[in-house]
């Protein structure tokens, strides 16, 4: 059933000892969504906790500072910027996934999983969500608070950079400022920085980058001993697999990894008028128009040259390219 | 003089033929604000131009559509976002500089050079002075004039991200998405693209980071060659030069240039508590706390010797390294 704000803050009145169930890979938004909610009910007198599957990103530790965990037995839980219940983990899902009361969540995609859904996809962050969710309840915004939810919009949205914010994301960070969220220290720390894992990876993913038909295409490749020498992981490989893109000029960006059993990972990001997710149809795969995947095997310059193939004809049949 | 907003806007009532002078190596703040002040102006039946010394780069050309330079003997001057006159350029010095009746700026190092200065050193960016003063001035901001003010502010500010911006800035942006500025569009081609001579600048520049001092340095090094092959720009290797210090637990981020005549052009950027400007003076040159800057000379192993040295005194100073 989705609900709405005010029934939502009703909703949340009477209830007590409540437990905050963040998603997997956690990031800004299901954390600062989530500690949000935990700082704000703890404010009010309640007992609430977060939990979380895996462990809590070196950058966003700030969260937890003072949060202590409570001892409880859960009486109302709240899945936080969840889509759907397999984003919760193994344990979490184990434990919870058939009592959960509420979902407070952004994603279109959100499978209704939860007895109650407080939904607006056109939101960019669900940290957006709660910022309305405490106004309405009354609740002040502290300005550990206010970190928190700034956090999960700037993540969210790349600090104001992708297409999925409003101009109602901009006035909610405009708030949160005004609140106390420290906002240049956190643009530095989330936006600034690179892990050393990172910038050893992007300098081995950089260098090993060609351009192919007149600079129409760019392209990645990064082999499996470049990956594990790098110490980088799968949420900085994602970040990197979008850069041959960004060129001037280029229409298709591909980004190749190896992956353990051998085989390579492909990530094709397509520009106007090229499809991404026809190219990568072509190879088994599937996914958007600007941004879609597929498998490939064989040893690398095999797997290169069967993408640059469907690459070439798809650049032909867009007229971007002449008959070879 | 300094005059405020309803003053500006009083003035610019009975003036005609206005002349908007743009700074050299033109950005998007004062691009941005001259070309909405000329919309703005010449959309109330007023003859307006824009001059700039240099070319107005490829990504910003965009704000030109649509506007024909008219013919009409200047009347009333404005420079817009400009500190300084040296900041106009020989050409337009030459022809403008003694009867400029109206500077428009956010500069806080502004020499008051016009006869009148309207400043507001806590603005981000020029473009949010010039889109309250079209405010004041009761003009419709239509979506072309929404797009160039944008482009200002979002430029100005590294997309919301630089410690500069506050929650006027956010609420100004807001405001220019809801009157129709195609922020989605404006983002992709100014934050989320690279120059081809960018992109090869940035790979040699990052093959060159070298870690010293247990990972507190990271240092960059780039030749006349490297840098020509490129075909890159100034500003772009000032983009380059920050990136050092973007690295995780680096406190002294450092890029080294060499120059057409073989001297090295020294960039130093630090992370609390060390002080670049300290650094440079010692070397001849300085700067800010943050971002300081001097010139050495001698082969390349001699320049990063000397300055690698200045930095491991540094801190060793500062106690963040034991004396070796």
């Amino acid at each position: 059933m989705k609900i709405s704000i005010p029934e939502t803050s009703q909703l949340l009145k009477d209830k007590d000892n409540i437990l905050l169930l963040a998603h997997t890979h956690p990031d800004g938004d299901t954390l600062g969504s989530s500690y949000a909610l935990c700082r704000a009910l703890t404010g009010q007198g309640k007992k609430a906790n977060v939990v979380c599957d895996d462990e809590i990103p070196k950058v966003l530790k700030f969260m937890t500072v003072g949060v202590e965990p409570l001892l409880f037995e859960p009486e109302f839980i709240i899945a936080v910027d969840t889509a759907n219940v397999k984003m919760l983990g193994d344990k979490t899902r184990t434990l919870y996934a058939s009592k959960i009361d509420l979902c407070i969540d952004h994603h279109i995609s959100n499978s209704f999983f939860a007895e109650r859904t407080l939904l607006d996809d056109t939101a960019a962050a669900t940290a957006e969500i709660v910022f309305r969710l405490l106004t309405e309840m009354r609740i002040d915004i502290t300005p550990a608070i206010a970190d928190c939810l700034y956090t999960g919009i700037s993540t969210d949205s790349g600090c104001f950079r992708y297409s999925n914010i409003t101009s109602d994301t901009l006035r909610t960070a405009a708030e949160l400022i005004d609140l106390g969220a420290d906002f240049a220290r956190l643009n530095k720390v989330l936006f600034e920085t690179k892990s050393k894992s990172f910038a050893a990876l992007e300098r081995v993913a950089l260098n090993s980058i060609e351009l192919h038909f007149g600079g129409l295409c760019a392209f990645l490749a990064v082999t499996k001993e470049m990956f594990e020498q790098s110490g980088s992981n799968d949420e900085e490989f994602d970040r990197i697999s979008a850069m041959p893109r960004q060129i001037e000029d280029v229409l298709v960006g591909a980004a190749l990894r190896e992956q353990k059993d051998g085989t390579f990972k492909v990530s094709v990001r397509t520009n106007p008028p090229m499809n991404a997710s026809e190219i990568c149809s072509l190879m088994g795969g599937g996914g958007h128009v600007n941004a879609a995947g597929c498998t490939l095997d064989g040893t690398l310059p095999e797997a290169k040259e069967k993408l640059l193939k469907n690459i070439e004809e798809a650049l032909i049949r867009e007229k971007k390219l002449g008959v070879s």
